[in-house]
């Protein structure tokens, strides 16, 4: 049976719906019991739809969890210090540039979250080559914005001034989570000294 | 019955290596599987015993859970840069010392434990109150490592100081989840460059 192009448009977007019902679903559940307790029986549930449902739309709870790493480390790399331009400015834009996003980067939901992957790393091969995956394209994006500012004949500095920077900023996740009630404030500050010191 | 104090002794003794016994299988099983697949069951069978001499020993999993997250975090915690005496010594004998255990920091089984049991936290309300507990202490480490260093008049500035030392060390334990086979000597570098910088 051909379908007109609007029918097929429409099923599309309800196909993309339900992905997103269940994804959703999905991060209740995870955030509520961790990867291993919650099963596809317990998503379905949160979602209101059958199991059979979910799995018209995913392979198996593994693939769930992937989808959902895939797209929480997307999200947070694109709220990482990013320059518009590839061109040295003021030390000062810069790191103001960095705290742009800082209230994203210390959401306590989103950091356990990234806890909880991480964690999980050490006990399967698929979700540890996410987080490597993500870690490369951290390390690359603090190389082009910390780039213009390090001597190219002396690569090894800037290496160790993106360890620096990813360290900083992943620090910060754990901040968020070790202490969710602490001066939101003082810990800006904190990121704001730590980044200058990371360019000169 | 009165037992002999050598007999009473030795019961000690075998209660103590039992309550490690099941320590020790328990975080076989944590690592392996997480804290909430992990059954009492599976840890006794890890530990070699029946459920009910697990059950002699602890009252039940979140015991165990929270027996074990007490130790880590006072083994981690003795880990963290501290100086023998509280007194102003030079930068860089203070860098030295916080580099000493540098090592440990890194010890990538130790740190996805520290994600799991931070991730945890927003789970359990008795792993949060651990998670704050260790917090505590981390900071009023940091401190009296730090206040020499530091103006009394501006305690602002200390406290900024403690919480980048914070964010640093536990940014070390990201790394080495997110990037295991990561250059550690860059690594070591990077947190040298940073203590610098909080001293300063």
């Amino acid at each position: 049976m051909t379908k007109n192009p609007e029918a097929l448009a429409r099923q599309q977007k309800r196909t993309q719906m339900r992905r997103e019902q269940v994804l959703a679903a999905a991060e209740q559940c995870f955030q509520r019991e961790g990867f291993h307790a919650a099963s596809v029986n317990r998503i379905a549930a949160e979602a209101g739809m059958s199991v059979g449902h979910v799995y018209r739309h995913f392979d198996n709870k593994e693939d769930i969890i992937l989808t959902l790493c895939e797209r929480k480390f997307a999200d947070y790399i694109s709220h990482t210090p990013r320059l518009a331009v590839h061109t040295k400015m003021d030390t000062d834009a810069v790191v103001d540039t960095a705290l742009d996003d800082f209230d994203w980067l210390v959401d306590p939901v989103q950091a356990r979250y990234v806890m909880d992957v991480f964690a999980e790393s050490g006990r399967s091969e698929q979700i540890n080559s996410i987080v490597a995956d993500q870690d490369y394209r951290l390390r690359h994006n603090a190389r082009v914005l910390l780039e213009p500012y390090f001597p190219p004949e002396r690569p090894e500095e800037l290496e160790c001034r993106v360890e620096m920077l990813v360290l900083v900023l992943e620090g910060l996740m754990m901040r968020t989570v070790a202490n969710p009630e602490g001066d939101k404030a003082r810990l800006k500050l904190a990121f704001r000294h730590l980044m200058r010191a990371i360019l000169q």
